[in-house]
């Protein structure tokens, strides 16, 4: 169960982002799966994950050569008796005479009486003795036991998400499977008369449904686990239906659309008796907002807008969604504006479409490539980041420092 | 069917990889799948995608407010008489009398005869008028037909990788599905009659297999789809059989263990007679490699040192794999070292482990976290960063400026 939060008054964006991480920080404490170690990449590690083995297991050779004792081969050219050869594979437990030389390949145990190994390109060989040209000092190619790590040592501590290193290192360690926190599962509901799936028709006043396959993709690519993409009428019921049957299946609900002053709003209609927190947040695109917990579960409603939607996503649960996942921090930016802002609305932070400019491998400044509207969801295909204008400034002249979020 | 190298004897790390990206080109011509766009996040756009209509599609309000014409309310307040409601999804198709007012929703069609909305705020409604505070300019709060993109523009050109704001822009034009590249298929097999599966006990001599199961996950994170991950011992007809089922199901093959001087080298010993090129290249980890085409099918033979097989997947795949997943560049840093280097091996390329040092947002130095050996896969876990040391070079004082590549 999920606490409400405590102030149902804060309204800046980044006041309001604080009170949506504290009604998700239950979150963080989610049950573990326990999966193979083959399909644990991206996952987030549940407990700290130590060697149950030495690595090296056991004392093998770096190279392909002869394992001798340095003493033997301190003086060169020297000619010693070869004793077999020792593959990739042998038990190797047959013990070295002192005096003599034995063939290993790379990874093949050294034989006990051996203390080095001489590269097979130093010796030339016929069918029972080598001949050595280059002596090793006791230790050279030889790969002790525990020299990697040792039984019992830290590998990967908790809550790593888990990249190829990682699982290289746990798979050669024999680790079959690893605890990993279950993915957060999230609903999406789209409400609105207007809203009819792609592929359809439209009719006189309808539109195409994107909010839901576009806030999908987002929470995928933030490392979150979406269950259901449904879409609701303005039909009090219905959505009152697909509301329960998302707190049932998710950790997680957003919502879009019936969130402002119209005569339609469904989802403030459902909500706010059952304790949402709605009102507007001093941001714009985005302003109009949502906060309810029911059935234990967070609802966050955005605006039904597609840009207001997208950006609210990006600026109120994206920073919270990726700590969840234990994904890296959104990267973020200060650089100057390629042309002017001539107006942005007092009191409000806004959050126009920008494009990198990049010099080289470095983005050296942001161009505006979209109108401020909440509208213009295609423009914002050409867009990578947000630019970050401050409520208290009103207009920006070319080349003045902004703050920009990577979309 | 790819060719075989024009220079079977190139042997710095970069003209080497420059060697196999010749090899890998075709496979940026692959198929294409058609996909569902709500399935399309990541994949690579394989056409350039236009707007079949106008967004928006019709003329429609951008608040909830009243419709008018922007004559009729130059002077305020003003009250006129309110002929109803249009609702998002409402076709709206009824004129606006000259002199009157009708609610609109945000998204609802803006009725023929009005051209401004004036936003709810600025209203006082009863039962049949609407008094209006405050009067606005023709065309405010009304979006037009086609302001975002008009019928037939490029909403996202090809090679690009799919991301939620394209996806949104797709879905809004009512694309229902897009055309996007097969992803590439790769089939790992790591070789070694020294390796088991983890979960089995080790007996003497064996070490467990992880080179399967890195590559496969470092092959996964970069946009590769593996469709195998197969273990050969160190038996010509079992590798040559394992061989030739991966070139019929996958683009691209990656081979592990069996390329130096030993007396059981599998992998050379079936892929030479195929016309492999097998070598050294100036680079540690990761000297001994081989490639061969095998039906049509490039292969990568890489060491089976584990760190030699993920530092070779880096350096001399991963760019390349990631071009062809249409995935951005593995991020690059020139870092000062925090430690010295005190030895780096002439005339090859070392790549050594790091980690790097942030500050704030940035990075600021790198230190190595292991020693050189290609054995210390644990060690790796802890890295983040490949610290490349040019082959010239075979010392580095603390704070020397050093390129480093992200893992």
């Amino acid at each position: 169960m999920i606490s409400r939060p405590a102030s149902p008054s804060v309204r800046s964006a980044d006041d309001y982002r604080d009170t949506i991480e504290q009604l998700l920080r239950p979150l963080a404490a989610r049950s573990v799966d326990t999966v193979p170690v083959a399909e644990a990449l991206g996952r987030q590690l549940a407990a700290d994950t130590h060697a149950p083995i030495d690595l090296p297991v056991f004392r093998n050779s770096a190279m392909d050569g002869y394992a001798v004792r340095a003493q033997d081969v301190a003086v060169t050219p020297v000619v010693l008796p070869s004793t077999g050869v020792v593959a990739a594979g042998d038990p190797g437990l047959e013990r070295l005479a002192p005096g003599t030389a034995r063939k290993v390949m790379t990874g093949a145990p050294v034989p006990v009486g051996a203390d080095c190994v001489i590269p097979v390109e130093d010796t030339t060989a016929d069918a029972d003795t080598v001949r050595i040209t280059r002596g090793r000092a006791a230790g050279e190619f030889v790969r002790e036991p525990g020299s990697d790590v040792r039984t019992g040592t830290e590998l990967v501590p908790a809550g790593t998400t888990l990249a190829p290193r990682h699982i290289a290192a746990c798979a050669a360690a024999g680790l079959a499977r690893l605890p990993v926190f279950a993915p957060v599962r999230a609903v999406v509901i789209s409400t609105g008369d207007e809203l009819v799936a792609a592929g359809s028709t439209l009719r006189p006043g309808q539109i195409y449904n994107s909010n839901g396959i576009a806030l999908a993709a987002a929470l995928t690519a933030n490392g979150i686990t979406v269950v259901g993409v449904e879409h609701s009428g303005d039909d009090l019921s219905q959505f009152r239906r697909l509301l329960h049957s998302a707190t049932a299946a998710a950790d997680l609900v957003i919502t879009t659309g019936g969130v402002s002053k119209g005569d339609f709003e469904v989802v403030r209609e459902v909500l706010i008796p059952l304790g949402g927190d709605f009102g507007s947040i001093a941001m714009q695109p985005g302003g109009p907002q949502g906060l309810t917990v029911v059935d234990g579960v967070p609802v966050l409603s955005f605006p039904g807008n597609p840009v207001s939607a997208v950006v609210s996503f990006e600026v109120l649960a994206r920073p919270i969604l990726r700590r969840l996942a234990g994904l890296g921090p959104v990267p973020e930016y200060e650089l100057p504006l390629l042309g002017a802002v001539h107006r942005s609305p007092e009191g409000r932070r806004q959050f126009l479409r920008g494009k990198l400019v990049w010099k080289g491998s470095r983005p050296h400044a942001v161009e505006v490539v979209s109108g401020p509207g909440s509208h213009l969801v295609a423009s914002m295909a050409a867009a990578d980041v947000l630019i970050d204008i401050p409520a208290a400034v009103t207009e920006l002249p070319a080349g003045a420092t902004v703050r920009v979020w990577t979309l």
